[in-house]
């Protein structure tokens, strides 16, 4: 899927909203260029009030059947997931009659992890005549691009690190464990599981401050990486200001993420913050890093 | 090194004290079987008072010059490190003049990781013309044995996640992070690296709490091994009482290690208290789980 194909995609685009800033700046971005979308907010995880610019329809989690009666009756084909979400509570709400048929695929894919589950429901829309796409598909702005950010600039034992970092997470990638880890010279700080990135960084904050990690603030990378067996439409890693904020709490020097594989919010307040903090920013090419 | 030829070494019995029960269970064992022993409780590390019945220097970390004259002047060659011990405060109080000239060594070996680090202060005691061996060596009991210990089986459920959880820890290896992961079904709930297991396990009782994970109570399973390029001698992963504790307030079903290769303290209680919380605990055989 080509980001010129998706733009050039038939009818508005439906886009399913979780939490945080970008569900909108996505919408902005994708309305910008000359499509339609369709919003549909999810209860207790989109947040209330900023959704009246657009066309929406708030649904709960598990309102499959409404939600595509809606999306084919405003003649939407592509379908985009975006926005955090805690995940179990996404299956557990408010199931409409679709939504309870797909509950033994969806709870044998949940067994498998994060990117079974979230491949299954994409086959699961698929069947039912949806295209998915991936946000960085109709907004490929989104996306970190290559090289450093913001004016700080990586240091060859922060570079060490990235390097022990990414070797790390291609390693466990297989058994579907979190996208991050904390790197120390070539001493791995924190390993992220289902526990998510901004708690790893408060751990790691949290052993700074008992004494249980001794390496001197400034000193340490969050290395971030989408999983090798990843269905990459919808589960792309991501950084944001809050990102930067957990990094700067946790003493370390700064943030790799492979460029073009990682979604950045707010890229502007990003840069801003990381630049205050002295902090870097930056985006390493596919593949193993030299 | 067999433990026949480690109990028939020559001279007493050096032991280097950490904190925990487990100094004195091994001491103990160690006069059982006829060997005099000479105990160097580490100062904040070891606990007080319970040194008396044994010969015993307190000594500060850092005095490696004291601890090796001490030794040498009690006919001491063989030397073991026993018990608990946050691990930078080891190499930061209190150096003598022999405890400064390593501190180089020391530094490059921490860079590397804790089994870069536990290696090379083995390699500077035995350049002293000490014997490094591990307290199974000398206490074979103290290590966990093969099978189901109490009375609760693991399911077939509880076998699958044991096994997804050495292969994950065997692909972690490498990196001499933690030695431990929770396991629920085939997906990984979190990953141990710097913050230890009882922190570890802390996590997963807050992310059931918090709704972040929400497998059923009484479901998932510890799983810790030795990393793959561990020194044996004195870094094997041990449970006891205070794991079986953290393994209940984090819900899980029992707690799977590698028989002969895991050091078990106060086994009694550990038996007790999981049979009565309806917890398994199983050595399986070394090498990959069938």
């Amino acid at each position: 899927m080509t980001a010129a194909a998706a733009s050039g995609g038939k009818g508005p685009l439906a886009m399913i909203c979780g939490g945080g800033a970008m569900p909108l700046a996505v919408a902005e971005s994708v309305t910008k260029r000359g499509r339609d979308v369709v919003l549909f907010p999810l209860r207790g995880a989109a947040e209330d009030g900023a959704f009246d610019r657009f066309k929406h329809h708030w649904v709960y989690v598990g309102q499959m059947g409404k939600f595509m009666r809606l999306a084919r009756a405003a003649g939407c084909r592509d379908v985009v997931f975006i926005g955090s979400m805690v995940r179990p509570s996404l299956w557990s709400v408010h199931p409409d009659l679709k939504g309870l048929s797909v509950i033994p695929r969806v709870a044998l894919a949940f067994r498998g992890g994060d990117n079974h589950l979230l491949t299954n429901m994409g086959k699961i829309f698929e069947e039912d005549g949806f295209r998915m796409l991936g946000a960085h598909d109709v907004a490929p702005e989104i996306l970190v691009p290559e090289g450093v950010l913001g004016r700080v600039q990586p240091s060859a034992r922060d570079r060490e690190a990235i390097v022990v970092g990414f070797d790390c997470l291609r390693a466990i990638s297989p058994f579907d464990v979190g996208q991050a880890v904390v790197v120390a010279g070539r001493h791995v700080l924190a390993v992220e599981a289902a526990e998510g990135t901004d708690q790893m960084l408060a751990r790691v904050a949290e052993m700074r401050a008992t004494g249980r990690v001794r390496t001197p603030s400034g000193v340490g990378v969050l290395v971030k990486a989408a999983k090798t067996i990843q269905d990459r439409r919808f589960d792309l890693p991501s950084i944001g200001p809050k990102t930067v904020a957990g990094v700067v709490r946790a003493g370390l020097a700064g943030i790799a993420v492979v460029a073009g594989e990682t979604i950045i919010a707010e890229p502007d307040q990003v840069v801003a913050q990381a630049d205050r903090a002295n902090v870097f920013v930056v985006g390493d090419p596919p593949g193993p890093p030299a």
